[in-house]
């Protein structure tokens, strides 16, 4: 199933070309007033929920996707962990262009760890990028994305892919320089996530999915998950050897090699197999 | 004021020796289903719920504060930015011990730039600190912590302390090693907040603030807030520079020289001046 969250905080259903309407389903769930949980409450409940929002698209009010404004599908994420350097391709042009890449940046994954990236950074697809420091260079980072289903901690390697809810296309949009990587790609904006989620039971293996970026035509990024040095699998058991992760949780998973900077007017065209091809536009905060 | 909640998600006036419960005050706010705000709307709401909650606490049952298990004053707060090194004599200790910190701790806060710390891993004052990776070093850092009230951007410094709800007690609990610091400062419980929140009008001048912590008795860290490198105003613009600060959201001002390991079994006397003096058992995951 494709879920997505659309305009004024509706709840959709993906079916071909049209978002379904089943924002009804919604009443199902617990109402929060002042002190909200730190998972994301939908993401949580999506088991439960699945059959019910697939009842309701049948009958359901639609809209066509290109009249849509996608959401994040996402929420309210308790926390975005993102992968650094994942992909041996990338890890060696940050090594032969030290004036772009920290020092931080040539290192191991397993040897720095992994980042967070704040939650206020976080768009939809149907929304631009807005660069903020436009006196520096600002990169493109094309990911799949994997959204947490189901707490845990200390997850181990055969559980792992139990604990996700699904994938979708995501942009860690990077600004280049010394500070943290937590620091420098939390602008808002700066994680663009979407156009729907793909439910896991429907997206199959995150071990074998193409992604790619263009940036005004032309071609940047190209790979496959296959060249990640850290699965999903490896990144969930990772992560969870620090910290809990819970539902709503969002894992970005790395970017391939061909990262560049981006401008304000460009247009970067994004696709992630088995989730979507998405044209979102650059601006200028 | 002084705000807190406990136990159960109630909502408290702490007045003295008790803690006031005025949780039927949070029916004013509104209620959501499934898709979460991205601020904390109870700190959000404060302005126009502090004096109901003074009406409130007038007739409210009362419980002891030593009787009260605090949660931490935000319920949800959508980032916890934090500050790296931010008092010089600090700086000094981490660049006299290389085998401790790594080379990241002896930059100049302004390269570096505020980390991130997990939501998840907050904890209120009453629940113990569980360390989990003990084969390596674990460290207290106490901190002044401010807590954002209004949403804004590109802050200006004479706006900086207008956007600040309140203060409190903050232990940025730290595994050394050589990983980013937004991965191994946010273990379940490595972000100690609370006992309560004291709000900005009552608190008064953050740059004039005594901070201590002991370890089983013996005194580790003493300082003052007048010897922080950024103000709580520098670090208001600072942070804002980078992206929107958000109602609920933590700001933690940076630990002074001192900082030392703790084990299992030990307890920290932590006090930030004006907000409390607290007790934290560490104990093992």
């Amino acid at each position: 199933m494709k879920i997505c969250l659309f305009d004024n905080d509706r709840l959709g259903v993906v079916e071909g070309d049209v978002v379904r309407d089943v924002t009804p389903v919604l009443d199902w769930l617990p109402a929060y007033r002042g002190i909200l949980p730190r998972h994301d409450p939908l993401v949580a409940a999506l088991p439960d929920l699945m059959p019910a929002m697939r009842d309701a698209a049948r009958t359901a009010p639609s809209k066509p996707v290109s009249a849509v404004r996608f959401l994040p599908p996402v929420a309210k994420p308790g926390k975005v962990v993102a992968a650094p350097v994942n992909y041996r391709a990338h890890l060696d042009e940050a090594i032969a262009e030290p004036e772009t890449f920290s020092r931080a940046h040539v290192r191991q994954i397993q040897e720095s760890g992994l980042f967070l990236k704040a939650t206020s950074s976080i768009i939809g697809t149907s929304d631009p990028v807005r660069l903020r420091h436009t006196d520096r260079r600002n990169d493109h980072e094309i990911e799949l994305v994997a959204i947490i289903g189901k707490a845990g901690t200390n997850i181990t390697e055969a559980d792992a892919l139990s604990h996700v809810a699904g994938y979708t296309l995501g942009l860690d949009m990077t600004l280049r320089g010394p500070e943290e990587r937590s620091f420098r790609k939390s602008g808002d904006s700066y994680t663009v996530l979407g156009p729907w989620m793909v439910t896991a039971d429907e997206f199959g293996d995150p071990g074998d999915v193409d992604v790619a970026l263009e940036v005004n035509g032309e071609p940047r990024q190209r790979a496959n998950t296959r060249d990640l040095i850290l699965s999903v699998r490896d990144l969930i058991v990772f992560a969870s050897s620090f910290y809990t992760l819970h539902p709503g949780d969002v894992l970005m998973t790395g970017t391939p090699e061909g990262v560049g900077p981006v401008r304000p007017g460009d247009v970067m065209r994004a696709s992630v197999g088995r989730v979507a091809t998405v044209e979102v536009r650059v601006e200028a905060a």
